[in-house]
């Protein structure tokens, strides 16, 4: 029907997470229709990216060096740890420039679904890190609000209890209703821990 | 906040159609976590489509040969001509595998609000293609049926006219209920078109 390189295309492209064949079809015309502005510069993207992004061997986020800028910031908080599922999750925490700590990447979340247990994430080299944190005061948990999520969290605590100095606090993030969220909107879980863990206002 | 490759790749990703900042980003990261099964066929892939696939100088078809494969093919029928607007809908057609004629693509419609004038579609190739069609019977309009495509089948009818002998008809594509449509669903313009163009059942 059409030629076998585009049909190549459409399929590579049909594999990216969120695009069926339709979108994958639309999007290979698109390239190929403007070429110079769209379909050159993003095989020169790709080429640049897997040539020069990294893992990150302490943290595990995704950077053009190795140990990656965060790890080796000089002003980042070297007593706080926040432990997020994804380089996604990373990403999300740093545009609320809010946090100015330290980072450990799990790589996903235990899932016997998708068939992924403890050895498919980075719990051995949270473990391992543990040590070298030697100002480490308080580890956050950032995993999302899911039950995969959640019971991740509990699963790694049990891990990593055993290494971890009984000063070191252990937090997660506030569960509660969404900034601009609407009460109707919400689910009985969020509201009721949003009533649960209500806060005192000074009138 | 993340590298600048990767910023770079999920700009380039993002201005593909129907992918916003999110899912570029998404698609960014996934490309990065399957080096060898992702991101490395699909630069591949691109590649292979840049080096490989050309226009089609006669009827603006995307193919790995120039004519195309369809223009040059021993049975299809020369006798009827279909106009679409875009590679995608001849794709669509074909699909469909009820046509066996030739195609002419268009490459768009008028649109004032998109700065498309009549100088960027394919009518004046179409103009010199008809004295080569020495067998044509029959044009097939297969624009979209939308006011764009309606308008620009309208103007570019009026400018081939001149060039058409009169024995060739022109037709276009049934208007009526989509087949699974449920008449709940469908707009006043789709119904009452299917009312007026009803046809006589033989019970």
């Amino acid at each position: 029907m059409s030629p076998s390189a585009l049909e190549e295309l459409v399929y590579q492209l049909g594999k990216l997470p969120g695009l069926g064949p339709r979108s994958a079809r639309r999007m290979a015309l698109s390239l190929l229709k403007k070429r110079e502005a769209s379909l050159r510069p993003l095989i020169n993207s790709l080429e640049k990216v897997d040539s020069s992004i990294k893992e990150c061997s302490i943290c595990g986020n995704l950077d053009e060096q190795d140990p990656c800028t965060l790890c080796t910031h000089p002003t980042r908080d070297k007593s706080l740890l926040c432990i997020v599922e994804d380089v996604a999750d990373l990403w999300a925490l740093e545009r609320a420039q809010t946090y100015k700590g330290l980072y450990h990447i799990l790589g996903g979340t235990l899932s016997a679904l998708e068939g992924r247990g403890p050895e498919a994430l980075r719990i051995g080299q949270l473990i391992q890190r543990l040590p070298q944190l030697g100002e480490l005061k308080e580890i956050i948990l950032a995993l999302n609000a899911t039950i995969e999520g959640q019971t991740t969290a509990h699963y790694m605590l049990d891990r990593i209890k055993p290494f971890l100095p009984e000063t070191v606090k252990i937090s997660h993030l506030a569960f509660g209703v969404p900034m601009g969220g609407e009460l109707d909107y919400l689910d009985e879980g969020t509201l009721s821990t949003a009533l649960k863990d209500r806060r005192h206002v000074d009138a």
